[in-house]
């Protein structure tokens, strides 16, 4: 009993790194649809997100049941519980990228982001993908020196996020309402993709240091 | 041991309806705050926003050291995790609701809201705030018929957030884009938070009937 019993529990963490390389493919081709205005690669994120509510739903199924036939305590209880979060923070980091590449579907033919934003978004995108594939990292090998990177990745994304509304407020901006309406829901898809990894980030350190994470990743933009 | 079991998880409820209470009395000061520019409201869901972090980390505890001593099976142990995952959108909730306060205290003296638009977010904090008392009652009794009430009372909250988008795309409407970047940000705000309510009220409906909720609350706007 006791082998299977750490079997389910890495199943856990292998379906948690899955998820997690799937949400960071989604946000990849969503950055790709939003800014060369590429229908195929949105259709891709779009129909893509079932994979990944398929795999959170089975890991939630598992680690139920784990919790059911082996009812594990202390540190092995925690990390189960840990893992039920852990899977609904990144199931939401594809319904962020679900919505980026909704937003380029909805412009195409035209990209939704104007000429003047591309390369900010450009690098929030990039960002959002090193934050998850360090968190990816983070949650196999219990990284915690990698965990504090990514929260500075973090940082790097709050400073784009500032830049996106500095341009659109600066009284040289031509663009429309629409444009504005559709870069600033984007925007906040793009950090709250990361808030997620970060979240998920601070949870592996505690499992890993027993050190309280802060009640709330989001920035207090 | 098994009363004290059964009061452990009442008590869980209890706190769950509380903090739920807490969801509501912020947003609706939120949005008195939002449309009357009033920062004394503002303030007051700023600084609450602290008692509902801590009864989130509470109650999160509470159902880990229930897990942890009691170790329920079957249909207790499916509501400690689903308790888990509810007290987590409604502390959402409550982060939501600060944001909106934020957006208003950033405006004062003014009301981010201009005139033309105040009435439609007036409705939405009503309807907020009525889905988050549903919420609570569903909670508390496990209400099956108050849940289906308040997924309807979702959409009219899903109505009123194309109202706003409408209202800022017409040709007629001459707000600027600070404004339209605040209307987006807080009409996003609004719908997330009731969101969070019909997956909690869904949750509890899982837990009454069995049926299996809808994998995702949001709306595809």
């Amino acid at each position: 009993v006791r082998d299977q019993y750490h079997e389910d529990l890495d199943a856990i963490t292998t379906s948690l790194v899955e998820i997690t390389r799937l949400a960071g493919s989604a946000i990849n081709r969503a950055t790709q649809a939003l800014l060369d205005a590429d229908l195929t690669a949105a259709e891709s994120v779009i129909t893509g997100d079932e994979a990944i509510d398929e795999l959170y739903a089975q890991t939630e199924r598992d680690a139920f049941d784990l919790l059911a036939r082996q009812q594990p305590v202390a540190s092995d209880l925690r990390v189960v519980i840990a893992s039920l979060r852990m899977v609904a923070d990144v199931e939401r980091m594809g319904d962020l990228a679900l919505h980026i590449a909704k937003v380029a579907r909805r412009r195409y033919p035209a990209s939704a982001i104007p000429p003047e934003l591309q390369s900010t978004v450009l690098e929030m995108g990039q960002v959002a993908q090193r934050i998850c594939a360090k968190c990816s990292s983070v949650i196999a090998g219990r990284d915690v020196t990698m965990a504090a990177e990514l929260e500075r990745d973090d940082d790097v994304m709050d400073g784009l996020h500032r830049r996106l509304f500095s341009t659109l407020l600066d009284d040289s901006w031509t663009g429309g309402i629409e444009t504005a309406i559709d870069v600033t829901l984007c925007g906040r898809y793009y950090e709250r993709f990361c808030d997620h990894a970060v979240s998920v980030a601070r949870r592996v350190i505690f499992l890993v240091t027993g050190e309280l994470a802060q009640s709330s990743a989001e920035s207090a933009l």
